[in-house]
C-alpha cells in the first residue's frame, strides 16, 4: 500500500480537509446534478450527464502500488467529472487478536505490511492459522470525490468496530448464542445450530452493519464540511479462509479461474432494484410529492397517449400488462430509461451507495436518499475449497471497467496475460494495468471497435495463489 | 379431467354451496386455529397444529384421473384436518384464437376434451402450432377447504380474463406498445425491444394479475357466504412452446429428466420471505400492535435474557449480529420457529396464497393479510429448446410429499419406473400413484425408516414428450 493512501486518510470526526491548496477551483466541487428534463418528452439518456461523449479522458499515467501479496492497482483519472478522482481505494491488512486476561489489545487494524517476510503459503491459508485477514475497497463517487474520500478513509475503521463488537463468536466454533458465553437455558446451542448460524454470519453481519455506520459518519461529516455527494461500495474481505464480497452499487467483482468465471457481487442500480423502489413510492406516495409517476413503461408517456392502452409494469410485476392512460402516467417516470441510462427520479444511475443524505431532485425538494440503500449484498467465497491454481484471481473494478468489457473478456485477458508470465513479480499490477489499458479504445484491444470508457476506472487484481517468494510490486 | 372436477365446479359470484347435506358436520368448518402461546416460551412447533402425530392419515384409496395427454393426478384425503380435503386441483386445455372479423369467439377455453384425438405430436408442439395451451393447479387449503375449492373453480377463469386482454400481444412477433397496434411515436417499436419485453413478459403478467384477481374473488366469496381459510396455489401453463409455473405457498414443482433435477418454482413461507415481512412491520409498526417484536432471535428470549447480548438479525441483515436484550425484546416473535415450523405471527406457515382476507391472530384484532401476498413468482421453461428424452416429466406436489420425499428422492422414483414402463399407457398415473404410496411409511419407500406425511398429498406428473399414440388414462 503506497504512502498516498495514507495521506488522504483522516479520522471520523476530524472535518474534511480542503484537498488542495486555495486557487480558483479550491472550494469544494458543486454537485453537478444531471440535466433533468422536467415536463418535456426526453430520450433515453437525456438525463446522463455522467458520460460526456464529446470529451476525451484527460489521462494520467496509471500508477502501480505496492500492495499486499502483489494485488495489482492501478488507477485512471479522467473524464474531468471533478477536479479530483472521483473513484477512491483501500487496501491493507486485518488483525484479529484474542484479547486475553483483559489485555487491550487492538483486535484488528489495517496497516501497510509487506507480506514478503511472511511464510510461504497462500494468503488465505496464512490467514487462516494467523486470525489475521486483508481488505480491498474501491468507491465510485459522484458529485464530487468527497463521499468516496471520506469512505476511502472510514470504512475499514467502522468494520473493524463491528467485527471487534462480535470477535467472540468469530473465534469460537459455532457463535455463542449470548456474547458472554453464558447460556441462560440449556438448549441456546441447538437453537443456534438448528437457525444455522454460522461465524461467516457474523462477518456479513458485521459488512452490513459497518456499511450502514459509514454511512452515517458521511452523512454527519458532509454536513459539518458543507459538502455533497455520494458513492458506491465494494469492499472484499478475506478472513478465516474465506472471501466475503460486499457490494453497494454498480462495481463488480468476479472470480477468474482457468474453466470458471463467477460473478462476486450483482449490481444495484434503478432497474435491478425496481420492484423495491416501486414498491417503498406505493407504500409511501408522499415521497414522490406528486411530480413522478411510479409506474413503468416503454418510454415515457406523451399528451398523445392519453386513454390508449400502454405496456406498463407495476410493483408487484415481473411481466408487462396492458392498463389504459391516464393523465397522472405523463408524469416523469420514477426510474426513466434503460441499461446505463436508466436514472432514479432522473437523478442518480445506482440505488445503493453511502452518502447523497442531501441529494434532491433538481428544483424541488424530493430526496433521493429514501430510495437508496446504503445495506450491501454480501456473497461468500469458501477459498479453502476450491483447489487453487496458480492464476486464479478475484478482478474488482468500478463501472467504468464493466461499461466496455464484459466478463468473459476480462477472462479472456487475464488467461491471455498471466499463463506466460509467472516469472514476472509485477505481473498483476501490469494485469491491471492492461485491463485499464483496454478500455481506452486502443486498435489490440478485444473490445469492439476499441470502445472507449469515458468514467473513471479502477481495478484491483487479487491473486488467490499468492507465492510468498513473490516480493510485492511497487 | 373427470366429472368430478366440474362437480365441484361453480361460477364466481355465485354463493359457495354447502358441500353436504346438512347434519351435525354441516355448518361450515369453523377455522381451527393453531395454537398460539401467547406470552409464554414455546418450544419450536408448540405453536404448530398443522399436523397431528397423534393421529394416523385416514386414507382414501387413490384416485387416477384422465388427464389430458396422459398425465397423471392421484390424491389422498388424510389427517381429517377438515371434513372435505384441504387440497384441491384443477387442470384442462386452453385455448386461445384469433378472433377475426368481429366473430365473436372465445378467446380461451378450458375445457375436459380427450387429447387421444390430437395429432400424434407433443403437446408443446401442438401448442405452438395451434395457440392452444394447458392448465394444471394445485391448491393447498388451510382453515378448511372453501378457499381452495374456490380458487380451483376460479383462477382458470381469471387467467382467461388476463389472458384474452392481452392476446393481441401475444399473437405479435413482439407486444406493440399500444393494444391497438397504433404507434403514437415512430420509435415505439425501439423502445419495447431496448426493454427486452417479449410475448412471456405478457404470460407472465397475466398469471400475476390473474392470481391478485382470484385473491379478490375468493375474498368476496368467503365473505358472503360467512366462510374462513386461504390455500396456496402452484399453476403450470403450456402455451406457445413455453412452460410457465407460478407459484404463491409451499408447493413445488420439479423438472426431471435423465441427467437432471430442475426446480420450477421457490417456496415462499416465513422463512424464506423473512426480510420482506421484518421490512414491512418496520415500516408500518402497527400492524403488530405492540404485541410482536419484528427481530429474528435463535430462541423467543425469556426475562432471564434482559440485558445479555444476544444472537438478532433485522429487516436490512442477511447475517447475524449481537444486540443487548431490552423489554420489547422480550414479545413473541413476528416470525417464530424454523424450517416446517416456522409461523408467520404464531399463526401461518406460508407467507403467500389466496385467501385468508379475515384471519387474525387469535384473540386479537391482528390481522394475517398485510404480510400475506397473493402474487406468484414465474418461471419459465422454454420447452423447446430442451431436446426432451421420453421420460422428461415435471412434477408438481403439495407439501404433503415434500415434506417427506427430496427432489433427489423424487428423481430417483421417476427413473426407476418409467424406462421399465414405456408400454404401460397408464404409467404417469401409476407413477403419481406411486411418489404418494411413498409418502405412506412403507417399508420399500426410499424415505429414511419410512417416513410418513400426516399432510393431504396431491401430485400431478407432467409428460413433456407425450406421445400422440397413447391413450388416455382412466
Amino acid at each position: 500500500m503506497s504512502a498516498g493512501w495514507f495521506r488522504r486518510r483522516f479520522l471520523p470526526g476530524e472535518p474534511l480537509p480542503a484537498p488542495r491548496p486555495p486557487g480558483p477551483r479550491a472550494s469544494p466541487v458543486p454537485y453537478r446534478r444531471p440535466r433533468f428534463l422536467r415536463g418535456s418528452s426526453s430520450s433515453p439518456g437525456a438525463a446522463d450527464a455522467s458520460r460526456r461523449p464529446d470529451s476525451r479522458p484527460v489521462r494520467s499515467p496509471a500508477r502501480g502500488r505496492t500492495l499486499p501479496w502483489n494485488a495489482g492497482y492501478a488507477e485512471i483519472i479522467n473524464a474531468e467529472k471533478s477536479e479530483f478522482n472521483e473513484d477512491q481505494a483501500a487496501c491493507g491488512k486485518l488483525c484479529i487478536r484474542r484479547c486475553e486476561f483483559g489485555a487491550e489489545e487492538e483486535w484488528l487494524t489495517l496497516c501497510p505490511e509487506e507480506v514478503s517476510s511472511y511464510p510461504a503459503a497462500p494468503w488465505w491459508v496464512r490467514g487462516q492459522l494467523g486470525k489475521s485477514g486483508h481488505y480491498w475497497a474501491l468507491f465510485d463517487g459522484h458529485g464530487g470525490p468527497a463521499a468516496a474520500i471520506l469512505a476511502a478513509n472510514t470504512l475499514h475503521s467502522c468494520l473493524r468496530r463491528q467485527l471487534e463488537a462480535v470477535v467472540e463468536g468469530l473465534v469460537a466454533t459455532q457463535p455463542p448464542m449470548h456474547l458472554n458465553g453464558r447460556c441462560i437455558c440449556p438448549s441456546d446451542p441447538q437453537f443456534v445450530e438448528e437457525k444455522g448460524i454460522r461465524a461467516e454470519d457474523l462477518v456479513i453481519g458485521a459488512l452490513e452493519s459497518a456499511f450502514q455506520e459509514c454511512d452515517e459518519v458521511i452523512g454527519r461529516e458532509l454536513e459539518a464540511s458543507g459538502q455533497v455527494g455520494g458513492c458506491t461500495a465494494l469492499v472484499a474481505v478475506s478472513l478465516q479462509g474465506k472471501l466475503y464480497v460486499a457490494n453497494a452499487g454498480d462495481s463488480r467483482a468476479i472470480l477468474v479461474r482457468r474453466n470458471e468465471i463467477r460473478p462476486l457481487s450483482f449490481e444495484f442500480t434503478p432497474e435491478t432494484e425496481r420492484q423495491r423502489i416501486q414498491q417503498l413510492a406505493f407504500v409511501y406516495p408522499e415521497l414522490l410529492a406528486g411530480e413522478f409517476t411510479r409506474l413503468e413503461f416503454p418510454r415515457r408517456l406523451k399528451g398523445d397517449d392519453l386513454g390508449q392502452k400502454v405496456l406498463f409494469r407495476d410493483h408487484h410485476m415481473s411481466g408487462w400488462s396492458y392498463k389504459r392512460v391516464e393523465k397522472s402516467d405523463l408524469k416523469y417516470p420514477l426510474i426513466h430509461g434503460q441499461g446505463r441510462q436508466a436514472r432514479l427520479l432522473g437523478t442518480l444511475a445506482v440505488s445503493r451507495g453511502l452518502g447523497d443524505h442531501q441529494l434532491r431532485v433538481l428544483d424541488t425538494n424530493i430526496q433521493l436518499k429514501p430510495f437508496l440503500l446504503s445495506v450491501p449484498q454480501v456473497t461468500v467465497l469458501d477459498v479453502g475449497q476450491l483447489e487453487l491454481q496458480e492464476d486464479d484471481v478475484v478482478v474488482m473494478a468500478t463501472d467504468g471497467l464493466w461499461d466496455v468489457l464484459s466478463n468473459e473478456q476480462v477472462a479472456w485477458l487475464v488467461r491471455s496475460f498471466l499463463p506466460g508470465n509467472q516469472e514476472d513479480p509485477h505481473r498483476f499490477l501490469k494485469l491491471a494495468q492492461m485491463l485499464i489499458h483496454s478500455t481506452q479504445g486502443k486498435e489490440d484491444s478485444p473490445t469492439e471497435e476499441g470502445q472507449v470508457s469515458y468514467d473513471d476506472v479502477s481495478v484491483f487484481v487479487i491473486p488467490l495463489h499468492s507465492q510468498g517468494q513473490e516480493s510485492s510490486g511497487h
